[in-house]
């Protein structure tokens, strides 16, 4: 939702996940309640937010790296909500460098392997180096989950645009979700 | 755990929340399993502080910016994994700059409001502007289970040693649920 094409964006990824069999809830779904405040809006989209997660069975979380070197952190959020709730957890990322080279990047490349086994940049503070899209929790949900997180090198100007790992994710999960929901 | 001195710093925070009457859980409470690949170890690391955070009733989340515009994007995972989980969420952050004072100074300052009521960057990406520490989800989550987040300005060297904002959360949650418990 902070793309400036963001409807044009959630229309065509409401469509691919319908084409797959899924009913998608998005942002939009609920009209935001007048407010007094900014903060009680950012309150009340919130709610909105978590209601809609409350209402949905699985998760496709896009973890493109966004204003730095991690995933938007309000998808983290989500995806930790999700993952707790015992949903199904798919993600997708545009950028197929890992975690540990992203941040190595940040570093400009000073990271020290340390004696007590761990990487460090020159702050001292460690990198994870698990062969991670992204910090081990967010990686590790989706796999306990028994989902799977897909990475794609896209044209830069399509960073936040191309869904084929997108549509990936709607696969994977129509063929592990909706397969085993006919056969049941 | 990214710290250098991580160990000290977890043992000071175990002994603040024991102070408090709280019996806390941390990273390295569970021995991690020898695996094979790096790989396994991430996703070893992760199943341990999923089994942790199951077994505790509420979190305080250290929402200080890590290494970019945000907090730990794992953090924000644990918080959404509790938050689902029903548990009174509670957070601080050495950082008393808002979610859009920081994300306007990624960009320069070069942020415009639209025609939509939106604050954009150059790149057109919307700004969340709801006077909040960090994205809607995480501040809204705490504020939807009775929790606060805690700010506070500290010296540059002190950003992630600082504990003082953690221990007015574990003052408000031993307020809040402690008594409770007492008086249940």
């Amino acid at each position: 939702m902070f793309l400036p094409n963001a409807r044009e964006v959630l229309d065509h990824k409401i469509a691919l996940a319908r084409s797959y069999g899924f009913t998608p809830v998005s942002p939009g779904d609920l009209a935001v309640p007048e407010t007094e405040t900014r903060h009680q809006r950012g309150l009340a989209i919130s709610a909105i937010n978590e209601s809609l997660m409350s209402s949905a069975d699985l998760i496709i979380a896009n973890l493109t790296p966004f204003r730095g070197v991690a995933a938007d952190i309000g998808t983290a959020f989500e995806l930790g909500f999700m993952c707790a709730r015992g949903c199904p957890a798919f993600a997708f990322s545009n950028c197929t460098e890992n975690h540990f080279e992203r941040v190595s990047g940040l570093y400009g490349g000073e990271v020290r392997l340390g004696p007590d086994g761990r990487h460090r940049g020159p702050d001292g503070f460690a990198l994870e180096n698990f062969d991670m899209a992204d910090n081990l929790m967010l990686d590790g949900g989706i796999a306990a989950r028994n989902g799977a997180v897909i990475t794609r090198k896209v044209a830069p100007d399509r960073l936040f645009l191309d869904l084929t790992a997108f549509e990936e994710c709607l696969n994977l999960a129509a063929e592990r979700l909706l397969k085993t929901a006919a056969s049941a």
